[in-house]
Protein backbone atom coordinates (compact mmCIF):
# COMPACT_ATOMS: atom_id res chain seq x y z
CA UNK A 1 0.00 0.00 0.00
CA UNK A 2 1.51 3.31 -0.82
CA UNK A 3 0.31 5.85 1.48
CA UNK A 4 1.07 9.80 0.34
CA UNK A 5 1.62 12.50 3.03
CA UNK A 6 -0.90 14.82 3.03
CA UNK A 7 0.78 18.36 2.59
CA UNK A 8 -1.34 21.85 1.96
CA UNK A 9 0.59 25.31 1.42
CA UNK A 10 3.79 22.89 1.99
CA UNK A 11 2.47 22.02 5.44
CA UNK A 12 2.52 18.54 6.03
CA UNK A 13 -1.14 18.66 7.66
CA UNK A 14 -0.96 14.94 8.93
CA UNK A 15 1.48 15.76 11.50
CA UNK A 16 0.15 19.10 12.48
CA UNK A 17 -3.15 17.40 13.44
CA UNK A 18 -0.77 14.95 15.18
CA UNK A 19 1.03 17.48 16.88
CA UNK A 20 -2.09 19.29 17.84
CA UNK A 21 -3.31 16.11 19.07
CA UNK A 22 -0.03 15.17 21.34
CA UNK A 23 -0.08 19.01 22.74
CA UNK A 24 -3.74 17.57 23.85
CA UNK A 25 -2.52 14.59 25.90
CA UNK A 26 0.42 16.27 27.20
CA UNK A 27 0.29 20.02 27.59
CA UNK A 28 3.85 20.19 28.43
CA UNK A 29 4.91 19.20 25.00
CA UNK A 30 3.69 22.83 23.71
CA UNK A 31 6.49 24.44 25.67
CA UNK A 32 9.68 26.02 24.10
CA UNK A 33 12.50 27.81 25.11
CA UNK A 34 14.37 29.69 21.91
CA UNK A 35 17.81 30.99 22.26
CA UNK A 36 20.54 33.25 20.71
CA UNK A 37 24.51 33.50 21.59
CA UNK A 38 24.98 37.79 20.47
CA UNK A 39 28.89 38.72 20.20
CA UNK A 40 29.62 42.26 19.52
CA UNK A 41 32.59 43.70 17.02
CA UNK A 42 32.86 47.18 17.29
CA UNK A 43 30.54 50.10 17.07
CA UNK A 44 26.97 48.64 16.03
CA UNK A 45 27.88 45.60 14.01
CA UNK A 46 27.11 42.22 16.64
CA UNK A 47 26.73 38.60 15.02
CA UNK A 48 24.54 36.09 16.40
CA UNK A 49 24.83 32.12 16.63
CA UNK A 50 21.73 30.30 16.99
CA UNK A 51 20.70 26.55 17.31
CA UNK A 52 20.00 24.95 20.37
CA UNK A 53 16.22 25.09 21.06
CA UNK A 54 14.09 23.47 23.86
CA UNK A 55 10.50 21.46 22.64
CA UNK A 56 8.54 18.91 22.66
CA UNK A 57 9.36 18.13 26.41
CA UNK A 58 13.22 18.02 25.31
CA UNK A 59 16.23 19.84 24.65
CA UNK A 60 16.85 19.59 20.69
CA UNK A 61 19.18 16.94 19.16
CA UNK A 62 18.07 17.44 15.29
CA UNK A 63 18.94 20.92 14.45
CA UNK A 64 22.47 20.30 12.44
CA UNK A 65 23.49 23.74 11.61
CA UNK A 66 24.07 26.65 13.75
CA UNK A 67 22.35 30.13 12.11
CA UNK A 68 24.86 33.25 12.26
CA UNK A 69 23.14 36.50 11.30
CA UNK A 70 24.72 39.99 11.75
CA UNK A 71 23.74 43.46 12.20
CA UNK A 72 25.28 46.70 11.05
CA UNK A 73 24.06 50.55 10.82
CA UNK A 74 24.80 52.28 7.13
CA UNK A 75 27.25 54.75 7.24
CA UNK A 76 24.84 57.75 7.95
CA UNK A 77 24.64 56.09 11.08
CA UNK A 78 27.91 55.92 11.89
CA UNK A 79 28.16 51.70 10.93
CA UNK A 80 30.20 50.01 8.28
CA UNK A 81 27.08 48.92 6.27
CA UNK A 82 27.84 45.21 6.80
CA UNK A 83 24.78 43.75 7.45
CA UNK A 84 20.94 45.06 8.12
CA UNK A 85 19.94 46.93 11.00
CA UNK A 86 18.11 45.70 13.97
CA UNK A 87 15.16 47.68 13.10
CA UNK A 88 15.23 46.07 9.78
CA UNK A 89 15.59 42.57 11.18
CA UNK A 90 12.69 42.91 13.21
CA UNK A 91 10.84 43.53 9.93
CA UNK A 92 12.29 40.42 8.18
CA UNK A 93 10.75 38.51 11.44
CA UNK A 94 7.32 39.99 11.31
CA UNK A 95 7.02 39.52 7.70
CA UNK A 96 8.00 35.69 7.64
CA UNK A 97 6.11 34.86 10.98
CA UNK A 98 2.63 36.75 9.56
CA UNK A 99 3.11 34.67 6.22
CA UNK A 100 4.38 31.30 7.71
CA UNK A 101 1.22 31.70 10.51
CA UNK A 102 -1.28 32.52 7.89
CA UNK A 103 0.13 29.56 5.36
CA UNK A 104 0.23 27.01 8.61
CA UNK A 105 -3.58 28.10 9.70
CA UNK A 106 -4.67 28.18 5.91
CA UNK A 107 -3.68 24.68 5.68
CA UNK A 108 -4.89 23.73 8.39
CA UNK A 109 -8.29 24.92 7.59
CA UNK A 110 -7.92 23.37 4.41
CA UNK A 111 -7.41 26.75 2.28
CA UNK A 112 -4.87 27.13 -0.23
CA UNK A 113 -1.91 29.44 -0.61
CA UNK A 114 -1.47 29.56 -4.25
CA UNK A 115 1.29 33.07 -3.57
CA UNK A 116 2.42 35.09 -1.20
CA UNK A 117 4.78 38.13 -1.02
CA UNK A 118 4.75 41.32 1.15
CA UNK A 119 6.54 44.56 2.22
CA UNK A 120 6.77 45.99 5.47
CA UNK A 121 8.04 49.89 6.29
CA UNK A 122 8.34 50.75 9.92
CA UNK A 123 8.97 54.91 10.79
CA UNK A 124 11.43 55.60 13.66
CA UNK A 125 12.50 59.44 14.66
CA UNK A 126 15.54 59.42 15.96
CA UNK A 127 15.19 61.94 18.91
CA UNK A 128 14.18 59.45 20.93
CA UNK A 129 17.43 56.87 20.39
CA UNK A 130 19.54 60.20 20.33
CA UNK A 131 18.56 60.97 23.53
CA UNK A 132 17.31 64.65 22.24
CA UNK A 133 13.47 64.15 23.34
CA UNK A 134 12.06 61.93 26.37
CA UNK A 135 8.81 62.10 24.83
CA UNK A 136 9.59 60.14 21.69
CA UNK A 137 10.16 56.83 21.61
CA UNK A 138 12.87 55.11 20.68
CA UNK A 139 11.10 51.76 18.40
CA UNK A 140 9.31 52.19 15.23
CA UNK A 141 5.93 54.79 15.86
CA UNK A 142 4.11 52.19 13.57
CA UNK A 143 4.59 49.55 11.01
CA UNK A 144 2.72 48.88 7.79
CA UNK A 145 2.48 45.07 6.49
CA UNK A 146 0.83 45.01 3.02
CA UNK A 147 0.50 41.13 1.59
CA UNK A 148 -0.31 40.47 -1.80
CA UNK A 149 -1.80 36.77 -1.61
CA UNK A 150 -3.65 34.47 -4.15
CA UNK A 151 -5.85 32.85 -2.55
CA UNK A 152 -9.73 31.57 -2.46
CA UNK A 153 -9.99 32.76 1.25
CA UNK A 154 -11.41 36.47 1.87
CA UNK A 155 -9.10 39.86 2.62
CA UNK A 156 -10.48 39.20 6.42
CA UNK A 157 -10.09 35.41 6.62
CA UNK A 158 -6.40 35.51 5.66
CA UNK A 159 -5.51 38.57 8.29
CA UNK A 160 -7.43 36.44 10.94
CA UNK A 161 -4.73 33.51 9.88
CA UNK A 162 -1.89 35.88 10.09
CA UNK A 163 -2.62 37.73 13.58
CA UNK A 164 -1.77 34.08 15.18
CA UNK A 165 1.92 35.14 14.36
CA UNK A 166 4.13 35.32 17.89
CA UNK A 167 6.09 37.74 16.33
CA UNK A 168 3.03 40.02 15.67
CA UNK A 169 2.07 39.71 19.61
CA UNK A 170 5.05 40.21 20.91
CA UNK A 171 5.70 43.59 18.59
CA UNK A 172 2.12 44.84 19.38
CA UNK A 173 1.51 43.90 22.92
CA UNK A 174 4.35 44.32 25.74
CA UNK A 175 6.85 41.33 26.68
CA UNK A 176 8.75 41.69 29.59
CA UNK A 177 12.19 41.41 28.37
CA UNK A 178 15.07 41.22 31.63
CA UNK A 179 18.26 42.56 31.41
CA UNK A 180 21.02 40.63 33.39
CA UNK A 181 23.93 42.51 33.24
CA UNK A 182 27.45 40.71 34.19
CA UNK A 183 30.75 43.01 34.21
CA UNK A 184 33.49 41.07 33.93
CA UNK B 1 48.64 68.83 10.15
CA UNK B 2 47.34 65.37 10.61
CA UNK B 3 44.48 64.96 11.96
CA UNK B 4 43.03 61.20 13.46
CA UNK B 5 39.49 60.74 14.44
CA UNK B 6 37.75 60.87 17.54
CA UNK B 7 36.91 57.18 17.59
CA UNK B 8 35.45 55.14 20.88
CA UNK B 9 34.22 51.52 21.24
CA UNK B 10 34.39 51.62 16.86
CA UNK B 11 32.08 54.77 17.05
CA UNK B 12 33.67 57.59 15.60
CA UNK B 13 32.30 60.65 17.97
CA UNK B 14 32.97 63.19 16.32
CA UNK B 15 30.41 61.77 13.53
CA UNK B 16 28.13 61.02 16.40
CA UNK B 17 28.23 65.05 17.74
CA UNK B 18 27.90 66.38 14.29
CA UNK B 19 25.07 64.20 13.54
CA UNK B 20 23.17 65.14 17.07
CA UNK B 21 23.99 69.13 16.08
CA UNK B 22 22.61 68.36 12.83
CA UNK B 23 19.56 66.95 14.21
CA UNK B 24 18.72 69.36 16.64
CA UNK B 25 19.67 71.99 14.09
CA UNK B 26 16.91 70.48 11.52
CA UNK B 27 14.43 67.99 13.38
CA UNK B 28 13.25 66.62 9.52
CA UNK B 29 16.64 64.82 9.34
CA UNK B 30 15.88 62.43 12.46
CA UNK B 31 13.26 60.91 10.35
CA UNK B 32 13.57 57.20 9.05
CA UNK B 33 12.15 54.74 7.26
CA UNK B 34 12.95 51.04 7.43
CA UNK B 35 11.94 48.67 5.04
CA UNK B 36 11.89 45.09 4.53
CA UNK B 37 10.59 42.98 1.32
CA UNK B 38 9.62 39.08 1.60
CA UNK B 39 8.66 36.53 -0.32
CA UNK B 40 7.15 33.22 0.75
CA UNK B 41 8.77 30.22 -0.45
CA UNK B 42 6.75 27.35 0.98
CA UNK B 43 5.63 26.33 4.30
CA UNK B 44 7.02 28.35 7.18
CA UNK B 45 10.14 29.43 4.81
CA UNK B 46 10.21 32.88 3.67
CA UNK B 47 13.26 34.94 2.22
CA UNK B 48 13.39 38.88 2.95
CA UNK B 49 15.48 41.33 0.65
CA UNK B 50 16.24 44.65 2.73
CA UNK B 51 18.34 47.73 1.18
CA UNK B 52 16.24 50.95 0.20
CA UNK B 53 15.39 53.05 3.41
CA UNK B 54 14.90 57.09 3.65
CA UNK B 55 16.71 59.25 6.52
CA UNK B 56 18.59 62.29 7.06
CA UNK B 57 16.24 64.07 4.50
CA UNK B 58 15.92 61.66 1.76
CA UNK B 59 16.20 58.15 0.17
CA UNK B 60 19.55 56.74 0.76
CA UNK B 61 21.80 56.59 -2.37
CA UNK B 62 24.68 55.06 -0.23
CA UNK B 63 23.99 51.41 0.65
CA UNK B 64 25.17 49.34 -2.15
CA UNK B 65 24.62 45.81 -1.52
CA UNK B 66 20.61 44.35 -0.76
CA UNK B 67 20.62 42.20 2.24
CA UNK B 68 18.89 38.76 2.43
CA UNK B 69 17.76 36.79 5.42
CA UNK B 70 15.88 33.77 5.40
CA UNK B 71 13.61 31.89 8.18
CA UNK B 72 12.17 28.75 8.56
CA UNK B 73 11.36 25.91 11.14
CA UNK B 74 13.13 22.69 12.32
CA UNK B 75 11.57 19.37 11.73
CA UNK B 76 9.37 18.93 14.96
CA UNK B 77 7.70 22.62 13.75
CA UNK B 78 7.11 21.30 10.24
CA UNK B 79 10.02 23.03 8.50
CA UNK B 80 13.19 22.04 7.02
CA UNK B 81 15.41 23.50 9.22
CA UNK B 82 16.79 26.02 6.99
CA UNK B 83 17.44 29.05 8.69
CA UNK B 84 16.05 30.63 12.31
CA UNK B 85 12.82 30.81 13.17
CA UNK B 86 11.06 34.47 13.32
CA UNK B 87 11.11 34.40 17.07
CA UNK B 88 14.81 33.02 17.26
CA UNK B 89 15.45 36.35 14.79
CA UNK B 90 13.94 38.48 17.29
CA UNK B 91 16.32 37.26 19.84
CA UNK B 92 19.53 38.18 17.23
CA UNK B 93 17.53 41.85 16.50
CA UNK B 94 17.20 42.24 20.29
CA UNK B 95 20.54 41.52 21.42
CA UNK B 96 22.15 43.30 18.77
CA UNK B 97 20.34 46.39 19.70
CA UNK B 98 20.76 46.32 23.19
CA UNK B 99 24.32 45.71 22.51
CA UNK B 100 24.81 48.34 20.10
CA UNK B 101 22.88 51.18 21.81
CA UNK B 102 25.08 50.18 25.26
CA UNK B 103 27.72 50.87 23.05
CA UNK B 104 26.76 54.37 21.26
CA UNK B 105 25.76 56.10 24.17
CA UNK B 106 28.83 55.30 26.05
CA UNK B 107 31.26 56.62 23.15
CA UNK B 108 28.91 59.78 23.79
CA UNK B 109 29.44 59.67 27.53
CA UNK B 110 33.23 58.79 27.40
CA UNK B 111 32.87 55.52 28.51
CA UNK B 112 35.09 52.61 27.41
CA UNK B 113 33.07 49.42 26.46
CA UNK B 114 35.96 46.60 26.03
CA UNK B 115 34.21 43.41 25.19
CA UNK B 116 30.91 42.24 25.32
CA UNK B 117 28.81 39.01 24.48
CA UNK B 118 25.28 38.18 25.57
CA UNK B 119 22.89 35.33 25.55
CA UNK B 120 19.13 35.85 25.10
CA UNK B 121 16.19 33.08 25.77
CA UNK B 122 12.19 33.44 25.53
CA UNK B 123 10.06 31.08 26.33
CA UNK B 124 7.18 30.19 24.36
CA UNK B 125 3.29 28.30 24.78
CA UNK B 126 2.54 26.82 22.13
CA UNK B 127 -1.48 26.79 23.06
CA UNK B 128 -1.50 30.41 22.00
CA UNK B 129 -0.53 30.07 18.68
CA UNK B 130 -2.03 26.41 17.76
CA UNK B 131 -5.53 28.04 18.72
CA UNK B 132 -6.26 25.37 21.63
CA UNK B 133 -5.66 28.39 24.25
CA UNK B 134 -6.92 31.60 23.66
CA UNK B 135 -5.78 32.95 27.37
CA UNK B 136 -1.84 31.82 26.51
CA UNK B 137 -0.67 34.66 24.30
CA UNK B 138 1.38 33.43 20.89
CA UNK B 139 4.64 35.23 21.29
CA UNK B 140 7.00 34.76 23.85
CA UNK B 141 5.81 35.04 27.56
CA UNK B 142 9.27 36.95 28.02
CA UNK B 143 12.43 37.56 27.08
CA UNK B 144 15.62 37.11 29.42
CA UNK B 145 19.34 38.94 27.82
CA UNK B 146 22.47 38.29 30.50
CA UNK B 147 25.31 40.62 29.11
CA UNK B 148 28.71 39.85 30.16
CA UNK B 149 30.75 43.24 29.54
CA UNK B 150 34.31 44.37 30.17
CA UNK B 151 33.83 48.17 31.05
CA UNK B 152 34.87 50.38 33.96
CA UNK B 153 31.67 51.80 34.34
CA UNK B 154 28.64 50.32 36.47
CA UNK B 155 26.17 47.47 35.88
CA UNK B 156 23.52 49.84 36.40
CA UNK B 157 24.94 52.97 34.06
CA UNK B 158 25.60 50.06 31.49
CA UNK B 159 21.83 48.64 31.62
CA UNK B 160 20.76 52.63 31.19
CA UNK B 161 22.46 52.71 27.76
CA UNK B 162 21.57 49.74 26.45
CA UNK B 163 17.84 50.48 26.90
CA UNK B 164 18.23 53.37 24.28
CA UNK B 165 17.52 50.38 21.86
CA UNK B 166 14.71 50.81 19.63
CA UNK B 167 14.43 47.22 19.32
CA UNK B 168 13.70 46.58 23.36
CA UNK B 169 11.43 49.82 23.30
CA UNK B 170 9.39 47.80 19.92
CA UNK B 171 9.28 44.66 22.39
CA UNK B 172 8.76 45.83 25.78
CA UNK B 173 6.10 48.76 24.65
CA UNK B 174 2.85 48.09 22.09
CA UNK B 175 4.00 49.17 18.50
CA UNK B 176 1.20 49.36 16.23
CA UNK B 177 1.06 47.01 12.96
CA UNK B 178 -1.21 47.73 10.68
CA UNK B 179 -2.31 44.67 7.82
CA UNK B 180 -2.95 45.50 4.64
CA UNK B 181 -3.93 42.47 2.40
CA UNK B 182 -4.65 42.62 -1.47
CA UNK B 183 -5.94 39.65 -3.00
CA UNK B 184 -4.22 39.09 -6.38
Amino acid sequence: MITTANVKNGVNVDQLVETIGAVQQNPELAKFQFRSKNNWIDGGHCVSSIKEFYGVGQEDTTRQETFTMECDHPNVLLGNDTAATPPEVVLHALGSCLTGAMVYHAAANGITIEGAESSLKGDIDLHGFLGLDPEVRTGFDGITFTLKVKSDATAEQLENLAKFSPVFDMITNPTPVKIEIVKQ
